[in-house]
């Protein structure tokens, strides 16, 4: 069974693999699970068609068979307990794998979230340039604990798995305001993810969608 | 063997049920896994010898044996996967349960903490009030659609599950702020939630830790 995710029809970031369906397709590419993507309006997004497969009106979704799922984290693992590639077969490494999968989305998501809030809704305020110091020192004291984690390992824990594709995923958010670079090994490590053949494949297929380009190679 | 977890030495809710150790011992309770409490104070957290544990030096930690996790909700799942009572037998029912622990932690926390974040910092800055209407209409509109979703069911998707344990918890921090009065269907699932046996234990002795009083019953 071919699974379905969902998509923006016009993603915001315009194909810079920001958007949350690129998560699933990355994780889709790295088992070699071929998948249809469906394009929605952000207006379709919040009719009762699409409210019934995502009860918050966002994308994505994922459907195979007589299975609807919501929520990148829980899709991303579900593919991962159904395939081989982004899981290690020991229970504790995978057990510490689904936790970085967490972190990535509980501990360090939130403020780099809430920076981009504050950049599309609280430019224009007095206080913006006062706060927005505030929320970057938040995610630089989280980007250094990550950084003195990983220290000079390729990934958070052992080998590949579906924690470093939510990290580097979120990670991404901060590399076009330089918010890596004083982090080298972080850096490096993004880099790393966005090296993968998967990662590659999956970019290209989200950015063709804004582009109208078919993906090559 | 035992499990131990980590909490506040002196929680910063004074024992409401807040701190996130609370959902890792009520998911013990529901599935009846006795466990150990250690204490952590603030400067500990910091420390190399807590930070081994969790990297970005927070509570709650899950000690078991060879495995040592963190974040809530990476402990909570392992727990729900290996004991009975806290995700369905059925593969898409459990799929879904996972899928709204996620959407408790990442979809309806997050704009909940930020909230909570302001009440610390913003307090006394002049732009307070105004922030203030704009984080709690993001609350409010995921309140909305959580409403319409759950409507007359008792839990969110079938027989009570760990995304129920998740979204009750994270619902509680509106309690006190009388945010849920408005959604009565939410107002009574978190009741439903406190209700639960397995809760209230847990409550008990997270509230012990900072009466001093053991709990009862």
């Amino acid at each position: 069974m071919t699974p379905t995710i969902t998509a923006f029809e016009r993603s915001p970031d315009g194909g810079k693999g920001l958007a949350r369906d690129m998560r699933v397709r990355w994780a889709l590419e790295e088992v070699g699970q071929p998948y249809n993507v469906r394009l929605v309006s952000f207006s379709e997004m919040k009719q009762p068609a699409h409210r019934a497969l995502h009860p918050f009106g966002q994308i994505p979704t994922y459907e195979s068979g007589d299975l609807t799922l919501f929520e990148s984290g829980a899709i991303v693992l579900h593919i991962a307990e159904r395939h081989t590639g982004l899981l290690p077969d020991d229970a504790n490494s995978r057990a510490r794998a689904i936790a970085w999968m967490f972190a990535a989305l509980n501990t360090m998501e939130p403020p780099i979230v809430d920076r981009e809030i504050a950049t599309y809704l609280e430019r224009d305020e007095a206080w913006y340039e006062q706060r927005l110091r505030v929320l970057e020192g938040r995610i630089r004291n989280r980007l250094g604990e990550l950084s003195s984690h990983l220290g000079d390992a390729d990934w958070l824990d052992g080998a590949f798995s579906a924690g470093d594709l939510m990290m580097v995923e979120v990670l991404l958010r901060l590399k076009d305001l330089g918010m890596l670079d004083d982090y080298p090994n972080l850096s490096t490590y993004v880099a790393r993810g966005e090296a993968r053949p998967a990662f590659k494949r999956a970019f290209a297929a989200q950015l063709a969608v804004f582009t109208g380009k078919q993906p090559t190679g």
